[in-house]
């Protein structure tokens, strides 16, 4: 097969790493070379067979590369999206792998280069866990991608950015940068915050009694501060929003036992239940 | 072994169905009663191999037993135990499963007879999954058990109620009915309350792209509607007040996105973190 020619991935880390695997062990590109920030991860990639040689300089990176896919964090992706598309050959496909898209894409937009090469992605798989060692190629299997180009992306990048992630296992969809990032405030980023705000407020002394309910409901919370920082602050508006419906959520559950009133708690619940049962029945379990 | 003599199981659902599994697994018992509102359960917990036998007659289930562990929704146990005790013979130990203990010990001690044999307990255990089908002979291995003896409580049924629930494999721990309120309306009525307000809040028309953040944090959502309003009302009070601490924390988290205040999201942020990775070093993956 071999069909994507040279990919080059920009940020070598739990999705980058997944991306080169797949390829790889996929047989789906002629090269793949990683680009990153210190040599001893571009070793460790490469001993774990992500990549097939890393260099630290971008430019030698992405020369004559077919296809980019910039896997770094998000305040860092429009950036690099940019200065990849000065380096690579006209016919490339730059494509990325952020939890946010808006912003992103907006910025992109602005450098006419970058805007005719790149197409914005977000393979809806990930962990808590980070760096290439936790990744696998089997990570964008049978899960959502989902492709956000907007009226100014030529057909030609967007029809293989579809095939791209496609061939990496993924269901594509598309969507609009602002509806994708309304929608992952609720679906992601709000679970990942109640997460957090659920670790952070039980008292220390008490840990070694919680049990299952407890481990579950803040696993996320274990991920990086610096990675979750930046995607709450690049998609703050529609995360305040989705906050907002939660803080309500919970104080009508407050009020209800506040005022003991067992229907209204019942009701509740229920509600929450009925969501919970409809999400179980569509969704196989598997990685975050 | 058989060392506990007849055991009657009030209430065989997943909790009661363990005990009954653990008991006759481990040959702990000459025989396991269960007493249950219909035949037709006791029949599916017969099947499970959970019980030797079953009878619907509480007078007739509990009739000559050597231990009776009351295995019924909280807002059942008081009065359980209570009938329990007027029906047994003067050695029985009384001990339950309820996951809130305050006001199940208080309405318990007004009753001279029960006061006398009976010890709270709470095994840290079960899921969100309900009925015998559930049941497993392990569900208590390594597990934290509660007890929650009283001064009023006798010598002799506090070192048999820390020996039962010891032979079905838990570690077990002392504490006062109201401190045990307290902590777990932290570690577990909390989690499972802000699971159900993330499950209702998602707007359901999205739930198909939600991933593992999701499905971990509202997995406990899942649960059974009047049982989880019964231990929410039982243990009203600390709700309230982990709740408030909950509140506080989502405010803090809101205040700090809302003035895009890096350093605040990243501080909030590590401390949970830094919690839940606690949390994770002194706790293997079991059941909830």
């Amino acid at each position: 097969m071999e069909r994507w020619g040279k990919v080059a991935i920009v940020g070598v880390g739990l999705i980058g790493g997944s991306v080169g695997l797949a390829l790889r062990s996929r047989g789906l590109a002629t090269e793949v070379f990683g680009i990153g920030r210190s040599s001893r991860s571009l070793d460790r990639a490469e001993q774990c067979g992500a990549i097939d040689r890393g260099t630290t300089d971008l430019a030698i990176g992405v020369a004559m590369a077919d296809v980019v896919v910039v896997c770094t964090p998000v305040d860092a992706i429009a950036e690099d999206v940019r200065r990849v598309a000065d380096l690579t050959p006209d016919e490339v496909l730059v494509t990325d792998a952020g939890s946010t898209k808006r912003r992103i894409v907006e910025a992109i937009e602005g450098h006419p280069r970058a805007s005719s090469v790149y197409v914005g992605a977000h393979p809806l798989a990930g962990s808590e866990r980070r760096g290439v060692e936790s990744a696998t190629s089997d990570l964008f299997e049978g899960r959502v991608c989902l492709l956000t180009p907007t009226a100014r992306t030529p057909d030609k990048p967007k029809q293989r950015a579809r095939a791209f992630w496609k061939s990496l296992g993924s269901r594509v969809l598309e969507m609009s940068p602002a509806e994708h990032d309304e929608v992952l405030a609720y679906t992601s980023h709000l679970p990942h915050a109640v997460a957090a705000a659920l670790a952070g407020c039980i008292p220390a002394d008490w840990l070694p009694l919680a049990a299952g309910a407890y481990r579950d409901s803040t696993r996320v919370a274990g991920a990086d501060p610096a990675l979750w920082t930046a995607i709450f602050r690049e998609n703050r508006g529609p995360l305040l929003k989705a906050l907002g419906s939660f803080q309500d959520r919970a104080a009508a559950f407050k009020y209800a036992l506040m005022t003991d009133d067992e229907s209204a708690i019942f009701a509740w619940w229920e509600e929450a239940k009925r969501r919970r049962d409809r999400f179980e029945s569509f969704n196989k379990p598997a990685a975050s």
